[in-house]
C-alpha cells in the first residue's frame, strides 16, 4: 500500500486528490495537512465526504504532519513546495507539486514565470529544478514513472494547450509562431477562496476576458512545445472565464505550413495519442461539451482544418 | 427637483435607489457616501452605469456627504442609520434606512430582532422608535407619504410574506398561528461581500435551507400580521437559498377556518389590493417565475385552496 | 452474474441505473431498449461514457431486446410497464418499474394516481398490483430481497417526504392532518425531453411553483405515511422547480401533538435510521446542500423543532 | 407617432423589438404578428410585460396585420421576409428585417450565405437585394438614417466581430487574412424553441463550440471587412455556446502590419468611434464582463497588442 501526505489538503487540489486517491486499489491516504480547518474532518468543509472520509486536518507542525509518506502532494500556492519539497525528498518520498515551483528545468525558466505573476524571481530550491519533471504523462510518461522523484504538476490551461498542439508542433506542420490559444475556463480553477470576482450573483451570467497577453501558464506551454519542435516556439494566448463549475474549454490556432485535408490531420493526432487513453480524438462534426469530461481525467480534442 | 444622499452606496441596496432615482424625473442623486471606494466613480464598481452615471463616492467625512439632502437613504448594515438618522433629520431631510434599525416602535420590538442577530438589544435612538413608519406601502401608504419623517424599510423576506398574508390575517379567515412562511431567495439579497456560501463554485447548482427557526425576519412579520389582525399572531419561518441571482419566492400556508371556494379567496385577495398597482393577483393554473419580477417593484401573487 | 435489460435506457433514469450497474461488480448490463437511438450507442447520446460503455440501443421489437434477463428495468413513462411486465415477469425476470404502474396495490390506489395526471384509471395489468412492493428500502427492504418479483420505484419528490416524515408518523407525535411538504426540485428530475418550461434562457436565474395542490406524488406519499401510522394521513403539498440540474430540497412541517425538545427528535429519527446506511441525519446548525448528495444515494435528513 | 408592426413578435427578437419601442417616445406598437399565440396578448408568453404592454397577436391574414404601418420589423426565419417585405415596401412603409435575407446586396453574396445554413440558393426578391443596407449605425448611419426603405439587420456574432475589427481594417494596420475571430455567445441567440443542445439539464455547466469552420456570419463579416478595408478579406471563425443567457463575447486576432504601442492602437479605435455613443473603448487592465452590457445597446471594446 502507498500512503500519501496532502499539503493543502483543504484547497479544490487538495480534495480532489484525495477523491482520487480514495477510490485507488493501492493508495492510502495517511495524512492531509492545511492551514485552515485545522482539527477537524475534510468532510466538514466538503460534506459529499461525510462518512466516506472523515480524515482530520492537521497543522504543518503536527507531529503527525511530520511522517514520511510515501508520496507528498503538494496541492499549495506558489512558494510553498519549493520550501518544504527537500524536507520530503531527504525522507525518502516521490513529491508532486501543483504549483508552478517545479515546473522549469532552469532558474531563468522560473523567474519568468515568477515574474508574470509579480513574485520574488529567486527560487528556494534552484538545485531541485534540474531533477524536476514536468507531469504530463503523454510527454514525459518514461520520467514520470521511474526515473524522478519530484514532479512539478502543470497548470490546467497549459494541459489543454499542450495537449492540443503537441502532434502538430512535433510534426512540424504549422508556422512558427502562428500559435493562438483562445481558453476558456470555469471557476473552480480559482480556487476555494471566495472573492469578488467569482461572487455568486457577479459571476452568474457573465463572462469575461483577463490577464490580456500576461497570462503565467504562456512560459510553460512554450517551453513544451519548444522541447516538442526543436525551436523556440511563441504563443498568443487568451484567457477567459465564463460561468460553469468545472471545465476548460481552448479553441487553438495555428496556420498550417502545407496543405492537408482534415483527414490527415485527425490521422496525425491519432497516431501521436494512439497510447493515451485518455486523449481521444473525436469527430468535428459533433458538439463536444465541457461537461462530458467534467470530474475526470480525460482531455478532448477535436481536430480540424479550416481549408478557406 | 427632490434631492437624495445615499450612505452605503456601493452596496446593492445603494446602487439599486441609486438606479431608479436615475429614471426618476423629479428626483437627482446629489451624493454617494460609502467606506469602500472613496474617490472613485460608483460605475467603477458597477461598470453598466458607465457614462450613464458616473457619480463619485465620497467618505462620511467629507464636505460634500455632510451638505444637506431631501431624502437620504441608508443602505447600511444594522447600526449605521440609527447612529447617523438624528442628525439628517434634525437638518430636515426625510430618512429612509434599508436596516432594521427603523423597523420597530418600541425598544422591546427592537431587542427581539437584535437578539435573533446576535447583536446589542440596546437601541442607541430609542427616542425616534415610535416616529418611525414600516415603509409597506400598501400597508402604510398614507403615512409614508404625508405624517413621518423616518421610514423603516422592510426586510426582503418580511415583504412577500407580509404581501402574502395581508388579506387573510386582515379577513380573519384562517386559523391562529397556522401559518408557515416557506421562502427561498436567490443570493443578492446576502449582499455585494464575497463569502464561502456564495462562491459560485458552491452555490451554482445547489440549494439549502439556514437560520432554522431563527431567521430575524420573522419579528416584523408578526408585527405587521399581528397589528392588521387584531391579535398576536406566529408564525413557523424557513429561510432557504436557491442559485438565481435575484428573485424571492415564499410558499405560504395558513388553515381555513371556514369552507371557502378558490375563487372567493381569490376575490379576497383581488379586493385587498384593487389599489396596489404592484401586486397583481394572478391565476393560480400558470407558472408564475421570479424572473418575471425580477428587477421591478412587482411582487405577483397566487392564491389556492386544497379543499382536501 | 446477474443479467440487465433496461427498457427506457435512454433517458436521465435509464442511464442513470446504466452507471450504477457499470460500478456493480456482480451485475452486467446484458441489453439497452429505446424508441430513440436505435443503433447507436448510448455513449452517443451520453458523450461521458464513450469508450466506458458504448452499449448499442435496439427497438424493443429487435431479437435481442427478447432475450431474457434477470432483471428487466423499466425507466419507461406511465402506461409502458402495464404493458410489457406480464411477460418478463412469465419469463423469470424481477422487474423494476421507474413509472407510477405498479406503486399501488389496489385498482383504486392506481386510479387515484391516475386521475391526477389525466390518463385512463384503468390498470392493464390490474392482477399484478397486489403483487408489487413499493421500491423504498428503508421501510420495504425485506419484501425487495426476497419475496417478490414485481417492485413500483417511488416518485422523486415522494422519497424525500416520506423518508423525511416517517418516523414522525410511525411514533405518532405529530397532530393527524398537520403535515406540509414543501418541495424544490431541480430541472433533471423533468426528464431529457426539451420543453419550453426548461429551455435554458427561461429556467436560469428563475423559479416557480407547479401543480398547485394537484400533484401526483401526494398518493403514493399518503399511501405509505398511513401504512406506517395506522390510520388514514392527508398531507398538503406543494411542488417547485429551481434553477439546478439534480437535487430535490423538500422542506416539511407538522405541529407535534406533544412538548418535545429538538434532541429528543433527532433522537428518535436516528433510531429510526440507524440501520439505514443511506439516510444519515445531520446537525441542523450547518448548511446542508443538495449538492452534497448529488449523484449519491443520499438522502440528507436535518430535524429541529420550532419551540414557539 | 411612428406605428410599427412586428411581424414574428413571439420570439426573442420580436419581443425585444418591442421593449425598445415602448421605450420610445416617438413610436407606437401598432400590430403584433406570429404565427403562435394567435389571440392571446403577448404578456402571456411573457408575463413580465404583464399590465405594460397586452397587445394581442394576430396572425398574418388577420385585418389588423394587413394595416400599414410606418416601419415593419421581421422577427423572423430566413425566408419570410423576402417573401413578405414587396408587400410592405409597396404600402409605403420602411422594412427592417433580422434575418440574412436582406444582409447582402447581391445574389452571389446571398448564395454564399443560404449555402452555408443548407437553404435554398434562389432569392425570392431578387431586385430588391441591391436597394437594402446592412443595418450597423456605426458604419452606415448616413444610408440607414435616410437614403434607404429596406434595411437587413445584422448577425449577432457579425456585429460583434466587424466593430472589434473596423477600425484596423480601415486603417490597414492588420497583415491581410491573419484574422482570427473566436466567438462565445450565450443561448438566447439561438431563440425561443426548445432543443436538445439548449435543455437547462444540458447547458447549465457546460461550454462547446459548433460549426466548426461554417458559420454562416462569416459572410457578412468578410463582406462588410472587405467594403471597409478595400480589398478581400478573410476570416478564420469559431462559434462557442457558453452558458449564460444574453451576450457576446468575441476574441479578435489579427497580426499587425507594424511594429505599434497599445496606445497607439488605442488611440485608433477611440478616434474611429467618437461618434458612436454605443461602442466606448475601455482599458485593457480591468475585467469587461458581459453582463455590464446585457439588455443594452453597448458593444464594449478592449483593444491590446501583444508585443511578444
Amino acid at each position: 500500500m502507498i500512503t500519501a501526505k496532502i499539503i493543502g489538503a483543504g484547497g479544490y487540489g487538495g480534495v480532489g486528490i484525495a477523491e482520487l486517491l480514495l477510490g485507488h486499489p493501492e493508495a492510502t491516504v495517511a495524512c492531509l495537512v492545511d492551514v485552515a480547518g485545522v482539527g477537524l474532518p475534510i468532510s466538514e468543509e466538503y460534506p459529499h465526504l461525510r462518512g466516506l472520509f472523515d480524515e482530520v486536518i492537521v497543522a504543518a507542525d503536527d507531529a503527525k504532519a511530520k511522517q514520511p509518506a510515501d508520496v507528498v502532494f503538494f496541492a499549495t500556492p506558489d512558494g510553498v513546495g519549493m520550501k518544504l519539497a527537500p524536507a520530503e525528498l531527504a525522507a525518502g518520498a516521490k513529491v508532486v507539486d501543483y504549483s508552478g515551483d517545479f515546473r522549469f528545468n532552469s532558474s531563468e525558466g522560473y523567474a519568468d514565470y515568477a515574474t508574470r505573476l509579480g513574485m520574488s524571481t529567486e527560487h528556494m530550491s534552484e538545485d531541485l529544478l534540474s531533477t524536476a519533471v514536468y507531469g504530463l504523462p503523454e510527454l514525459h510518461r518514461s520520467e514520470i514513472g521511474t526515473k524522478v522523484n519530484l514532479i512539478g504538476n502543470p497548470g490546467c490551461f497549459a494541459v489543454s494547450c499542450i495537449l492540443g498542439l503537441a502532434p502538430a508542433v512535433k510534426e512540424k506542420i504549422v508556422v512558427e509562431n502562428s500559435v493562438i490559444c483562445d481558453c476558456k475556463t470555469g471557476v473552480s480553477g480559482a480556487g476555494k477562496k471566495p472573492s469578488a470576482a467569482f461572487h455568486f450573483p457577479v459571476r452568474q451570467d457573465s463572462m469575461n476576458a483577463y490577464k490580456l497577453a500576461g497570462h503565467q501558464h504562456v512560459c510553460e506551454i512554450e517551453r513544451e512545445l519548444s522541447l516538442l519542435g526543436g525551436g523556440e516556439v511563441t504563443i498568443t494566448f487568451t484567457a477567459q472565464v465564463v460561468p460553469v463549475c468545472r471545465g476548460i474549454m481552448s479553441t487553438l490556432y495555428a496556420d498550417l505550413n502545407r496543405d492537408m485535408p482534415p483527414c490527415d490531420a485527425v490521422a496525425l493526432y491519432e497516431d501521436f495519442y494512439r497510447d493515451d487513453p485518455f486523449v481521444p480524438v473525436l469527430p468535428s462534426d459533433v458538439a463536444v461539451g465541457t461537461v462530458h469530461v467534467r470530474g475526470t481525467n480525460y482531455c478532448n480534442l477535436v481536430v480540424d482544418v479550416d481549408a478557406r
